[in-house]
């Protein structure tokens, strides 16, 4: 069965704990779980989640050297980290970025992703369907 | 059965006719095909192509007028058309913003979008599968 | 008696169809009908609406050469369209940029005119009455 | 009867005592008089002039704080001032922004407005007679 | 005998009916006609004009599929259209854009081009001749 | 006993009179009276306010040619006064900044300070009690 | 008690070791005492210093779930993290930023503050009384 | 003889008071007496001093009107006023731009002048000597 | 017979001797012999390579002042060079700017001419072919 | 022996494990025993990596308080980090920045060291070669 | 008798050849000679032009270390040359940079002098005067 | 024995002569005998020197075309020189961009190089040891 990790950067541990009315209630556990049931038999489905920029170096060149293909949320990472881009590009890691909010509507610095050029594709503003968009492209791919 | 409006904007009806081995053998009709397959009694798929600005604006206002959804690939005019994002906006339309390769990694001008602040979400760079995670986003929504 | 040509760009025909708390309850037709009503006598309203750059720029040339003055509210276009500066320029028309709304008062990218600079004047942000002061400046010209 | 304050800002003093051939022959106190003969009877026009930033940011509190609207030709201000800014959102005062000249048809750092966007709307271009439009305007409102 | 299409973007209608101080008294006609006899024998010219960004796609497409080589004065949309642009590098057109005027001793946002990157070269400042040069180019070529 | 100046810049004579919902329902006269209380046989406190910019370059050259510390509220002229800066400067003036509020979390426009860089330090955020704040790091220098 | 979360971040663990001439001679642990004696009996002061980003993010997130108000002193990272903006954000904490030098008389890069727009205030530039005067603000908050 | 104007914009009343090692122990007064005496017999010289940016103003139109020729140290506002650059402008005044220092050795900011596009010229850096060239300047011109 | 003088800048003197898959096997020899033969009983040209910047100023004065039209090839001072573009304006000579690349397909360095704008025109892209094109236009002119 | 360290930042560890074609086929083990080799009895090579940014922090602050020298290659981090130039210069480190490939040859956001400023110099360009180059120059240092 | 060098870089040598109107009638040996009558007896006015930046780079280089004062009118350069700056610097050359026209009032690109940070000051604006301005100005320095 | 030419750009003549404190007390000549000593038996070393962009460009293809590799300090021109980038793409030059002191601690306008990118690499901030390195890495190369 084919293996997907899903990474999850910083702050996505804070889902549905508060502000249920602006990102849901579903904690990030919730998403974790509907994932597993909706890719039940398809896929493995590995989740993390790291406030740390360099973890997240860590588990991409993991998957890249291993030829796991990954479902990234960076979170505030993307706007900010080179080190994961090049993680990305230095491991071959095989990526669709991932994001719960569409980050085209929010503050202009977001609107800058250092990570979307080294991926293969990119799924946002669907809340936790983003996800399983983004996990429905990798096992495609 | 839900209908589902697909837009696409200027040079998509160029898609199979040339370099194929950039853009793939399937033309815009294979899309379409494979799209009717796909969502075949789950949605009522309205494919539609046109390289003016003003006929998608059209396009986009009747769709929102009457609650249709649409996937939107608008092609060159996702960097520059402020009156495409005002129709979605004016007239409330539920859109995703589709592309079929990934933007960020294409020259700089491409990495604007006006469009993408008021829609959904977005999907972009998994070729002809964009299409179809977008409709499926919009069954979904 | 004075002709006035009234060109109104890309969806301004939702005007008062959606969203009448934002925007008024007044569609096009009912600005229309009261700028007639207003100018009963004293001038020749000629108004229309399109949601294509091109036809703006027929429109304007057309007024230019038959020296008929022109009150535009060229919407989005006039942020991103050189060519209907051309237009003006070239066909030297007689224009008053028109807004509904106080464009200063929005987004960045709607706080550039291409327009304004070769216009005769601007005037923005009164809602309908807008219109029938840019006519009332063409009158007195 | 409804009372109107117009305010003008720096170097407006000077119209019509020099280069009559650019800025026209009528002088302040030209605009003034055409301006109460207009609205005899409609408005009671309280027409004042000042060099000074810090003289405008006071009569603009005054209307404000005793609700009397306001015609305001900056000037030079126009394109500096926060401070004049802050005092038409402070004293929630209602204005209307006023130009001779067409600004985005001059230089470059005359195409910002720091005024603008806590206005009602702008009218600028037509010369004496946007003054007139813009007390229209404010009766209207 | 060598096809060559010449395609004339927005405004250039009005050349020779207004301001021949400026532009010349030269019509597009004149222009064509002057170009049909420089080209007698050596070329068939086809010559076309339209206001609309989405016309030129069509016809650049057009012209790219059948191998005709083309003269492109975008007018205008040079410096805006991302989609004419598309056109030629989508359709592997071969074009050659030209200028009546030297773009480069007028406004700055005349400067940039988004169609020169994808041409084979440019032909621009030396009016009518500019087009005579451009087809002499595309003959050699 | 310790003289202490705090200088109030354009529009903070209007705090409590208007949108006391927004900005507090104390006057800045209520500010002045509760920093004298709270500093009562501690400070010397000078109040004063003013709406122009060059009384504020007077009062700064005055309290730095006689040593005496200012709590400064430049309000609007903070992100436009090169003089003020210069004053501050020139005068060897001691002199801390604040503001009501958080200046960071408003527009762009008010990001920028020409005056913090020759401050000793801000203060901002805290509503009156920052100007507290202040005179206490003024005390403790 | 009211229990207080001091945070520092990357290098202020350098404090006092070396250049006592530049940043004084008290190190963090000196500030430390000082602040604890100071509010002996008026808040409970959890002091802590990390080098890494991704602990910061862990520290505000644990702050704001626990109702802990939180001086935060981010370093270096206060201009180049939005992972920290978000979970001061997400994680609705209260937080005050301070800084030990006035950061806007220093280089350029260190002018911009990605964490500001979501605190409470900003108090820099007093040297370790800048800790105090956020602690004493966060009390009376 | 002729009447010369000098005037002398905000903190240049501060020379001489403080810091002699940096802008010399010359107070303005010595400036103005040094002045008077180079150009005894040849200029009759006006020479003021005002923080106040409307002054200025004022004085320059004034000047501008009775065709007095001006030398002027507009200090921080050579920055930031266009108000001054209106003046000088529409009072045709014939203006000297002076400065004591080499604006260009200081902050980047200070390199931008409002006010030189509308001086006959400028002479900057030579300390009290910038004076007495620009009133050279202003006698032979 | 009409002379026409054509200039070549820094590093032109290379062509052909290396990577001729790029640049093509022509020498500058071969260009200017083919030129020659082109133009022979035409005009008579004078044809000149230098690597310095003051040596092409001199040729072009010499031009200007001597009526002679120049085919100006300036390499890399095209993008650097105020000094060239000041020679031509001030000796006023007609130069056509000639490139063998398209420099809107380069780096983006080369995209900003100074010295088109005080040009003719431009012929570029169509390797040797844009001399010979240039000279005909300087014939023509 | 004179103590030297020698710091990797993120993805170095990818070295020699993928895409030798473009690296070459080294790791950073066989870099490291180079270097052993190269200075062995010259100096005392401490070897290390990590991805993460604060762990980077740490070891040169040791390095700084305990005066041993740095040759660093902070990858990504070179471009995005603050926190690590804190470190240099609070602690005093004396450090060289070290590139295996030309940084200047690739984007442009890999054009800009926040590292640079506060080392002794750069060694860029020269693969392995780098390492050595820069231990030289500490060495001599 | 003092010695000064007055140098001119590319074009001067055009001065009075071309266009009168506009640049007068002086050429540049009537400059020289102007400025040798009235400083007779006063300096040794040594004079000099070039079209080379290389050659201005040996002459300021040539004054510094001889310690002869420098009124330097660079042309073009000044806008283009850090070699010239750094020869100033370098060579600690004391130089006035002198300019024929205010170069205030001209293109955007003769708003920014890499030289003037270098110099004592500056003189603009005055046309011939300028020299001699600038000359005096050396001679009391 | 390999051929190595040592280039130097504008004012590195200066080297010693002034500044000692800052520069070192090293001439070039001194610079090039210790290089000579250095490498004596395993480099035959050029060394020159130029104040001229077109000789450097003209020794640059020199070197190009004879296989020469370059160890260059382009000084000044390595800011503001395409044409010396062109010379090292076009003659296929092998060289290394050399400087003394670390441009990246001075002043922002050196901080781009034109040279970088098409050179094998940059040895920065070490004096005269950055001489060695770099003929030590042409050696190794």
């Amino acid at each position: 069965m084919q293996k997907i990790l899903v990474l999850n950067g910083p702050n996505l541990n804070l889902l549905g704990t508060r502000e249920p009315g602006v990102y849901g209630t579903k904690s990030l556990a919730d998403i974790e779980a509907d994932l597993r049931a909706r890719f039940d038999g398809r896929a493995a489905i590995d989740f993390r989640q790291t406030n740390r920029e360099g973890q997240l170096v860590d588990w991409i060149q993991e998957a890249g050297l291993s030829d796991v293909p990954v479902a990234l949320n960076a979170g505030a990472y993307t706007h900010t980290s080179i080190a994961i881009r090049d993680a990305i590009a230095g491991a071959k890691a095989i990526v669709v970025e991932v994001h719960l909010s569409n980050i085209h509507a929010r503050e202009d610095f977001r609107h800058r992703s250092f990570i979307a050029g080294v991926c293969r594709g990119v799924v946002a503003g669907f809340g936790p369907l983003s996800y399983a968009l983004a996990v429905e492209a990798l096992l495609v791919d």
